[in-house]
């Protein structure tokens, strides 16, 4: 693949154009206005993969947004690679804080990426790096290095949570079946230090009512003698991490699967910059977990958060009630070795136990990912490292991310494979904000590794 | 006196009617979109107060909301009554469990009042108590029955803890020179109990914001390793109570006058039904501070509570964020021996000392009031326990109240004087809450008994 460089130095501005097409069409998951130009994209897209010479492509109904589905077999012999993207991308607001159209792109200098950044809605989430697959795939088929079989599955709902997919891949299991899933829809550790994502957080998510009174009390005539909900609540929720920051319920951490000390010192080789991390969030110290670095408390330990706090008056003013009850929306991110069910079902029966006599709790678990891992040994880990490495000329190195993309853990449940998270996206990439950005650098390389990926897989695949 | 009651026969409805008309205006104080049906109320307080024979009434500026003013002097060698009470009314949500409109008041029957009830905001606190006073003065001064001075200060701001009419009875102590003031704003032992409020508690009213990052954070990403200001919340508010329901802020009790057993004794005689207490709230258990019962905890006793709390994301459904901030309103009742100001600067101290690194925290002092008592011994007192007992057919008990009227000590503090609290509001009215009711029975009982203290007092001070 000598000549793969240069392909993309001689397709650069015509790969931008096409990208610059697909970014212009707003397809917003969220709002159900921009329904057809869900349509619209995925045919944009499907022409571009008929035109590079997919054997097959249908864009499929899903019961929600349309996903794109295509594929290239070569060789029934050789190992297939399920690439998967998204085409729908975030609400655009704030919209007054854009530098210009969310929906009109362009190349921008900046700061952080002297070389140019793409500017717009999509640039980066997931528009931008799905279309790096795109691309590469191109060059594959035209030069005639494709190593292996191909397929895209390109969905529309991403950014809504995918609910629809989970049915889909299961009824689709046949068609999606491969060797591995390819993903880019996360980040890289820097842009001076290739990294490949080896897993993922679970989510379990919590609704919780705590009920007192039959109504707001009056503070002065009722307060001391009846339990406030809100003070019961605050009782409740505070009660769940000890004093060394641990989740507070029994058996929470049987099971999860500690990172080893050898695993902990290579991601600790990432470079962590503590107070460019403290001035990107606006604090001026951090505490979490004891015994863990900032960034392990985010990615390989559990967390438990209140996303949402509410109960008694919350208007301007001052109102002397004791409240009739409280509200709470919790999240737990799960790490390897937790399961969302039992945790859902843990959680549930710890706060029914420790909720004071006096009140009534109503909880409902709203929504569960499992959390994902892949094993460093694994081939396509070892392919998407050398990949790397040929690009960027430096080993890559194993990032574990905190957040959940509920899909991962589908395609492992469903189609039996691991998932390879080769995300090319920075932390200043803006993604779901205003002057979404994606750097040119990250962008053209992206289009390179994918390539050799594909090469250095069929060769361990052999 | 023989013609008070067939009076009062003679004229319910239209009594009724007029009432209704007052309650019918929204007068919130504490939403600034009502400013107008503050003046609104003030003068159809004035219009019917000089139709019934005052000698001057005027609407006098405040500060805030305005007050009604009124007197007639018939001899001013005779004692002088300040009736005091209030026109503005609490918020209306949540509106969704009212039964209606709460400013469209209608008569029901209940459970607790068979002969029927007052439903509406404002129906007892205060407008309607406050308008007893008003209709048992038209009835003397008709009647020609009239045995003392009266003056009137009907105020605006009493939900808003009467904030400017501090300043306002300090520049105006003349013309609000009196012997004793009389107060209906607060409740009776019992239907069939007629009793006296003896004492109040204080009341110190805090709003607190605490800062955590520089915007709401994807939860998956910052999870376990960013402060979450809900979460910092509740540890910081639950930590305010020690395992015996004690107010766990060091110096708290400081100063604080226990009541002598003996007191605490005469206290427990009058009836209390732990079962149609629970009943009424709705709750099958209370708790509060060890040591002292259900009543005590919520009279003689300070309380702490939550009246509003929130932060977050509190919409429907899930988002997964790691919120910016978090805010609470806290009371806190005081009793005698307890001085707001002192409280206010101890609680902030102590908040802003709690709040953990990595957080910041903003809180102030929005509301304060003295806490109060008057001795049995006094001659109002003695004129209002018989007057109590010409309607009701049996002694009347002193209670000491668990609410505040920041007023009240401000009467003693600038006119020297005592105030009587013949409050004839029942705890099952739902003051400050949905469906605020006042009886019937109650109602005309309060026309009737007034006259009454009015001609037992100017005989007492003969």
């Amino acid at each position: 693949m000598k000549d793969l460089h240069q392909y993309i130095e001689d397709n650069k501005d015509r790969m931008l154009s096409e990208l610059f097409d697909l970014l212009r069409i707003p397809s917003i998951s969220a709002l159900s206005a921009h329904k057809e130009d869900m349509y619209k994209t995925a045919n944009a897209i499907k022409v571009k993969l008929e035109t590079i010479g997919v054997d097959h492509c249908e864009v499929m109904e899903t019961g929600g947004h349309p996903a794109v589905f295509a594929k290239k077999t070569i060789d029934t012999t050789l190992p297939t690679v399920l690439v998967y993207g998204h085409y729908d991308v975030q609400p655009v607001d704030p919209l007054e804080l854009w530098e210009s159209d969310p929906f009109e792109p362009f190349i921008k200098a900046t700061k952080n990426h002297p070389e140019g950044a793409i500017i717009g809605r999509g640039a980066n989430d997931d528009k931008g790096q799905m279309y790096m697959h795109i691309l590469a795939f191109e060059y594959l088929v035209k030069s005639g290095n494709l190593p292996c079989n191909v397929k895209f599955l390109i969905e529309g709902e991403e950014e809504i949570g995918s609910a629809n997919l989970d049915n889909f891949i299961e009824k689709n299991k046949d068609i999606l079946s491969c060797d591995v899933v390819l993903v880019s829809d996360t980040t890289m550790a820097g842009k001076e230090t290739p990294s490949v994502m080896t897993g993922l957080r679970g989510l379990s998510y919590f609704e919780i009512k705590l009920s007192g009174p039959n109504r707001d009390l009056h503070s002065g005539h009722f307060g001391g003698a009846v339990i406030n909900p809100c003070m019961a609540m605050c009782e409740m929720l505070s009660s769940l991490h000890d004093v060394n920051g641990k989740i507070n319920i029994p058996h929470f951490y049987d099971g999860v699967i500690e990172v080893s000390p050898q695993e902990r010192a290579e991601m600790a080789k990432v470079p962590f910059d503590p107070i460019r991390y403290n001035e990107n969030v606006g604090v001026d110290y951090v505490n979490g977990e004891k015994g863990y670095s900032t960034r392990e408390r985010c990615t390989i330990r559990p967390a438990l958060d209140i996303n949402g706090i509410w109960g008694g008056y919350i208007g301007e003013g001052a109102k002397t009630i004791l409240p009739a009850c409280a509200h709470a929306k919790v999240s737990i991110r799960l790490v390897p070795g937790q399961d969302p069910h039992r945790v859902n079902e843990m959680f549930i029966n710890h706060i029914k136990q420790i909720a004071p006599k006096g009140t009534k709790v109503e909880i409902s678990a709203t929504q569960g990912a499992f959390p994902y891992v892949t094993p460093i040994t694994d081939s396509a880990y070892v392919a998407a490292s050398k990949a790397l490495e040929m690009v960027y000329g430096k080993p890559a190195v194993p990032v574990r991310g905190g957040g959940s993309i509920g899909v991962v853990p589908m395609f492992e449940k469903f189609l039996g494979k691991k998932t390879i998270l080769l995300g090319f996206g920075l932390d200043t990439d803006a993604i779901h904000s205003p002057n979404e950005n994606y750097s040119l650098g990250q962008f053209f390389r992206g289009v390179e590794v994918i390539p050799y990926f594909y090469k250095f897989y069929a060769e361990l695949k052999k």
